[in-house]
């Protein structure tokens, strides 16, 4: 018995006709995708619709790839608009790119859809391909099926052999830098979980949540400056332990020094001043750069940043202890309250 | 109100310790998955812990990506053994560099997990990596999520400049061949499906639903000789089908030499000749290789399968004409049953 096989005897034709119908049906999701950026990029040998893409790496450069995959309800809630999921789920991978220093060329996208709803793919499309074009990015292969709302993009860029940033090689007595303000993506998640995404006080906040910049530009100017770079995605402390620990360094931070949004703004939020600058010293989303500079680059860092039109700000030295200390313009130790709504709702940290 | 913010003060070191005990815990699954194929390749400047893999292209060679999800419960039944979901979650991307004649190197995986089971996940990792190392492919990055399980792979590989193999490319008079027997994937599913798993007949088969392993030696032996790849994923009609259409040409193949399983071991099953044959034109997870090849290439073709160990089976020639016809020996039109089975209970192709 084989109960769940079941066999329709219907012609060939019709039959072909169907599989081709049925495939071109799921090439077509990826193709709209693809639409909004035809042409961006002349190393494309062979794109969307064969078995593979096929591309041309950059002569005598490294290729850097990450991966990242967002998930419906924990990366974000289920009702965000489909242009931020698009633009999202590149950024996260673009970020990564950044860190390493890597200038993007390609990406993949895998997109598990919980039913065909062209409009949700056009949003979705148009948020994925207005980042895509404006980083010079094509994507060229991917896959859709059905399933839970999961996307998973990967993406590859170049960079000058042995030049990668990487989060092991901070070294005692660098300063730790970072350019832009944190925990603003934090306060425009507050924002909108208070209902107030018409404030327009807030509207710079819900961009920098919605629709975040890797730093792109930064992360290939610190080639050759920067001993040690990370992304800031999951908070800034939460980041920074990694390159300590990766390091086998410890890093003390200048509470003073580290740029959080206004306090009139948390207020209006009933947040305390203490709070604000919890958002960013734990508030994830951020996707800026923090990275570690020898005291000697700083003034080829300052003129390289002020060409970007950054604004650089020095947080902190790497020291010999380890771990993570916060210190107080008094010289005391701060201890930062803990943020329990990392990627909604998500108590774990993925 | 921001209620669904919760402030919990703890010590910032508890704090720190916490989110790098998490991460830890999410790199964790990853390094596990990758310790089985440490020092497979020395292509990879920097794998598994940094924001990006740092990957050393081949000299002179171009790139070939591919990207492919399994679903739970779409893809596989949910019952699935780990170590066949994480041996065909590779096997399936892989089988696609061998369709583009692609020599693979490296992966990424983005494993989306409704639980942390560390069995589960050993055991994944371990059918992941068995065809990992037989392949010689690095696991350079991923991603860990919780969600519905959702198995995303990109497999990257190298080929020779303009050399891949593409589905556009067939010309009118050349041969179609496969090599291998088509439809044991889905005898062996039709002889799970039936309760059948133990008995012995059936082991080969099911090996070859469980366990499917990749072209990759015939794809690279084709480079030069096939106009048109593709490789059988969806069934052996649907999928030339996309060779058809790509290269605007019609395909005629001849039913007798399409090589199917054993009628008797489908009578076993209570499934007819036809039945049996229909398994081999629209069963589905083969992964076997179809190509076209130029009629004087055909002894160049027999000497390098027969090296390969490989059953070269001729099973029709390229016609001017538009769509797939099947021809039975007497030289009548062959009328396939459908296989409503695809994928498991998704009837959409997908």
């Amino acid at each position: 018995m084989v109960c769940s096989i079941s066999w329709r005897v219907t012609s060939v034709v019709a039959n072909i006709a169907a599989d081709v119908a049925e495939s071109l049906d799921e090439f077509e999701l990826i193709r709209r995708l693809a639409a909004t950026q035809r042409g961006v990029r002349d190393d494309v040998v062979l794109g969307i619709g064969d078995d593979g893409a096929v591309l041309e790496p950059m002569r005598g450069a490294q290729l850097v790839a990450v991966c990242d995959t967002l998930v419906a309800g924990r990366h974000f809630p289920n009702a965000t608009d489909a242009f931020a999921i698009g633009w999202k789920a590149l950024a996260v991978n673009l970020s990564d790119l950044a860190a390493m220093g890597a200038l993007p060329q390609w990406a993949l996208l895998a997109l598990t859809l919980p039913e065909r709803d062209a409009n949700w793919v056009e949003r979705f499309g148009a948020g994925f391909g207005a980042l895509a074009k404006m980083s010079s990015v094509a994507l060229v292969g991917g896959d859709t099926t059905r399933g839970p709302l999961t996307i998973t993009v990967t993406a590859l860029g170049a960079v000058a052999p042995m030049a990668a940033l990487r989060r092991d090689r901070a070294q005692v007595g660098e300063r730790i830098c970072v350019t832009g303000v944190l925990g603003e993506a934090a306060l425009g998640l507050a924002a909108a979980q208070a209902g107030r995404r018409d404030d327009r006080r807030f509207a710079h906040y819900l961009a920098r949540l919605d629709r975040p910049e890797p730093q792109l530009a930064l992360g290939q100017a610190l080639l050759g400056l920067a001993s040690a770079c990370i992304d800031v995605s999951d908070g800034l402390v939460a980041d920074l332990g990694h390159v300590a620990e990766a390091s086998g360094v410890g890093l003390r931070l200048d509470l003073d020094a580290i740029p959080h949004p206004p306090f009139a703004l948390g207020a209006a939020l009933d947040l305390s001043r203490r709070a604000v600058i919890d958002l960013a010293l734990a508030g994830g989303d951020d996707y800026l750069l923090a990275f570690t500079v020898p005291e000697a680059c700083l003034p080829e860092l300052r003129v390289r940043t002020t060409e970007l039109r950054l604004d650089l700000h020095v947080i902190g030295v790497v020291t010999s202890e380890s771990g993570i200390r916060l210190l107080t313009a008094e010289g005391g130790d701060y201890v930062p309250g803990r943020i329990g709504f990392n990627h909604f709702g998500n108590s774990d940290g993925e």
